[in-house]
């Protein structure tokens, strides 16, 4: 799959048109330079090297993956020198902050940057992609010195991060994590225990690994309030922030995993390495928070990248595929059959891989709007509106834009037929590299309790007001356009339906707190379908306008308004389902005896 | 995973309780032999061989995979050997016909052996189950010279079969097919050219394989009239049936594939091999479907057997993993966190693996019966009327069972969260093996077209009579049955409004045959909802009365109830979905240009 093509077209028209990135940037500090010149002159070159460079390592990184040796871990052909490339070209500095050496443009420059990125090879990007957690981290909570050593090798991507937070008996349970901290006489931490799925925790890419781990100091408290956070590097620097001694941390092996073969997965053991406390004892898993909202939003762009990559392998091949005749009549009669696409299923894939495609690129794109006005505005009411909406939109994102990128992948391949089942296609490992992106981060499940639980629930329904607002400023502004009626009507129905169903699991959450967990994913998924249908409607209004007021783009508008029109008739529709099965209630799920599920043999 | 259990109370509550197959074998000319002694010690035979046999081997399959050499192609370790206990344990004969050598065992038990087998190794199950198409083209349509050279073999497992079809520029399209057949001056004819995805095309578990071949003759009509079929043996039998000389067959190349690696898919190159009319000339498609449903059946089978695996693994982690406390409080405070079955989501997904596995082998063993009856029975009205049945459930138990079987391999991954990704669960195998189940043998969208296309409208909604009649029925008995009463309900609105719902896209269809299309996959889907609903409502039925009547085995037939009581709460309302989808029109899939799919680059 060396065929990858930067959707450079509908990138713009999601910043320049419907959200208006420039007139964002003019009133955000630090983001004067933005200018749509220098932006779409770094855009370019990022489509180039996406496209021309790690595009092509793609199937190379799934069919070699990584190899361990007693010396460390060997990515597969090609990826170093990538990896040399784009640090030579300076592309992890571009949207990291001035005073650390960084670009400083705006994050969600950054975003569009990274899309193209995780389009043409998600595994490899994980490489650069986790220093970026590391980074984060060390800005928010380290020292000035923990500063002074590892920022800049990070930010230039001299050096990359990792994050060690999962063992083997905790995942979504870090109370039960047990890696030990001992303090040392001279102020650094004795760090032992053994740590798993850690991805680009051992490689050849960078002279060194920072790792940033979770552990546990000798009087912590039991559980998540007992947890403090490490900087273990795999070579320590010295004093001058040259890599120096070999510290005790090492890969014991890496995984065998159904996808994503180019990046490693390590088993890290922690030997009574060397560490050094960050931010505050056992405060380590709310500084891990600040990391985690971050690793959400970028695994929520996997979700749209798989999209993506779907659905470009599968307008290629039903372009290219002549199969059966058109129930209607041949329509390439000189052909020997007509190609696929004039198969109405075959067009329901490819639509359902398209919607979720810019739709979620529409989604994704104004939440780092968000993250944007979060991190810079001076406005503090702003700051504070962004970080709501942003509290809101990322287990949305994160959730629902996974678990619809596995499906547009599946679609990806099931045009293909037979041949998609066969590697050299490209849409099965799209399917594979798609897979982990539900569970990593926090799975489903779990979205779906930090959504409703932790958030709609325990704000009484306050986090849903201000989409809720936005939705209605829409609805009013537009209901009487006739070509937006049908999407504000919907919209209006399905956002008095989330209030109510909002109330209801409220209730019954109230008496039995099951519910919660009963109707979580259904409730996620309601949610994701409804902010969807928001940026389709809104994607309509830009293409309406557009249309009205005359273009030489007849066919990109319109074909962005029965786009929308798809959407509102044959995906939200997928709300009935949710509603119904959420408000089922828990029983039919609780009162089945654990002992009582397989008496089958 | 070398823990398959092999379900057999399950399969003795379907059998004996839900659709009494003893009274059924009872009035079946040449089941007599079929007593229940007989019956389950062979079955307890078979659960041991699945067992511990061939379930050891799904994941050395997965890894070695087959292996391409100038000499054949080479199975992975133990395959061989599993084969020879295969037959020497004589069990392909099990359900093949007394007069070609066969144990004449009902059909409907060969699927009960089939299906633990499927479940304990679908890869390897593929070589022995593929000759059962040919022995059955042969049965069929072959000449008594051809079936005295080739049935015995086949049958007793000594020689295995293939069915070759595709070809690079056609599946589902075979119209297109270009393989010659060439008369010669023996009565033989000379094949040439190439077939791909040739299921067991080439292996090292038999002597010899027998190719049924679809080619052209040089007269042949164009497009799908013009095929005839033909045996093509790898070795030439002599006059006695003893394999003597090799044909110019041979095995190209074996595809990378997602999964099933332990079966060889082939490309198998015929270069002039001599080969053999079965049927008359140009007839060979309508002869082929003979086989094509036994296929299709089998493919349901694997949709069920992925369901099962998918549930049996997901049972077993949901009960030992501990990770978070339930959200109502600890349930098992002596552990450090609750066993994760604890979580209502966890058993949302436990439970829809264990709805479609159990009420998919409740549907499956009906459609077996009805096989029996259409193959067996003396009654001619009986016999339509089980062709009737089964040319609907056909396309409804492939497309569906094969989508859920996907999904429930999926919640099985799921429920292991980041370890489901891992490949020493074998739960990622288990959807990649599933994947194929949605693609060969007719993907979802041909079954689609098949059932609602050439059964449902072209009978002008005949076709569901039978299946709509025996839901009535169900309907009066138990309607004042209080425990039954939601089903009832449910099943009867339903029954109705696929009524309508078939009249109105019938309308559609009328005037614009795209409809068909539109509609297809959302009114398979439908279907299959509404007809699980129906086996779930009369298992539940079952397992009423047995709790009112008084049994030992209270649980189980609670836990048959519950789960009938899940279904219909939470996966039946998927059905609202798919009405809405499929009545929302063609236009919005057809109306966008060909040219305008892809204008974001």
């Amino acid at each position: 799959m060396t065929d990858y093509r930067a959707p450079l077209r509908d990138i713009r028209f999601v910043r320049d048109e419907l959200h208006d990135f420039q007139g964002h940037y003019k009133n955000l500090p630090g983001c004067e330079d933005a200018t749509p010149d220098t932006l779409n002159a770094v855009l370019e070159e990022a489509a180039r090297f996406a496209e021309q460079v790690i595009a092509p390592l793609r199937r190379v990184g799934d069919q070699e993956g990584c190899t361990w040796t007693p010396e460390g871990v060997k990515t597969p052909t090609g990826f170093k020198e990538a990896y040399r490339q784009f640090v030579e070209g300076g592309w992890p500095l571009l949207a990291q902050a001035v005073e650390h050496g960084g670009q400083g443009l705006p994050e969600s420059f950054g975003m569009c940057v990274s899309e193209l990125m995780a389009e043409a090879n998600w595994a490899w990007c994980m490489y650069p992609g986790l220093s970026q957690g590391a980074v984060r981290t060390l800005a928010a909570h380290g020292s000035d010195e923990q500063k002074r050593l590892y920022m800049q090798p990070l930010t230039t991507g001299q050096w990359t991060g990792t994050m060690c937070l999962t063992e083997p008996q905790c995942g979504t349970d870090l109370g039960l994590l047990r890696t030990k901290a001992e303090p040392e006489a001279d102020g650094s931490y004795k760090i032992s225990g053994t740590k798993m799925f850690i991805s680009a925790g051992e490689h050849d890419l960078a002279e060194n690994i920072v790792h940033i781990v979770l552990a546990r100091l000798p009087d912590a408290p039991a559980g998540t309030k007992g947890i403090s956070l490490f900087i273990v590097p795999k070579f320590l620097p010295d004093g001058q922030g040259k890599i120096a001694e070999r510290n005790a941390v090492s890969c014991g092996s890496i995984e065998h995993k159904m996808g994503i073969h180019g990046n490693a997965t390590c088993v890290m053991n922690f030997d009574g390495a060397r560490g050094f406390l960050i931010g505050p004892p056992n405060k380590g898993l709310s500084c891990m928070f600040t990391f985690m909202n971050v690793a959400r939003l970028g695994t929520a762009m996997q979700g749209l990248a798989h999209a993506e990559v779907a659905f470009q392998g599968g307008i290629r091949y039903a372009r290219e595929r002549l199969q059966m005749r058109a129930l209607s009549g041949a329509k390439a009669p000189d052909l020997p059959a007509d190609p696929i696409i004039f198969h109405p299923d075959v067009r329901r894939m490819l639509l359902t891989m398209k919607a979720f495609a810019e739709g979620g690129r529409a989604m994704l794109y104004f939440a780092a709007k968000q993250a944007d006005i979060f991190l810079r505005s001076k406005d503090a009411k702003a700051r504070e509106a962004a970080d709501t909406m942003l509290s809101l939109l990322t287990p949305i994102a994160k959730g629902f834009l996974s678990e619809v990128g596995f499906e547009s992948a599946n679609h990806g391949v099931q045009i293909y037929g037979g041949h998609g089942y066969i590697a050299e296609h490209g849409m099965e490992q799209n399917v594979r590299d798609s897979r982990i992106s539900c569970l990593y981060e926090g799975t489903t499940g779990i979205q779906s309790l930090d959504l409703l639980g932790r958030k709609v629930l325990m704000s009484r329904g306050d986090v849903l007001k201000p989409f809720g607002e936005m939705v209605k400023q829409y609805c009013k502004a537009n209901g009487s356009n006739k070509r937006l009626k049908p999407f504000v009507e919907a919209l209006t129905s399905h956002g008095k339906e989330l209030a109510d169903i909002t109330m209801k699991v409220g209730m019954k959450a109230l008496k039995d707190r099951e519910e919660v967990g009963a109707a979580g994913v259904d409730y996620l998924m309601y949610c994701g379908y409804f902010c969807l249908a928001y940026f389709w409607a809104d994607i309509a209004r830009v293409a309406s306008a557009k249309l009205e007021s005359g273009t030489d783009e007849k066919a990109f508008y319109k074909a962005k308004y029965k786009t929308a029109e798809f959407y509102f008739e044959r995906i939200l529709p997928r709300t009935r389902y949710h509603v119904e099965a959420m408000l089922s209630g828990a029983d039919n799920l609780m009162s089945l005896a654990n002992e009582d599920f397989d008496l089958g043999y």
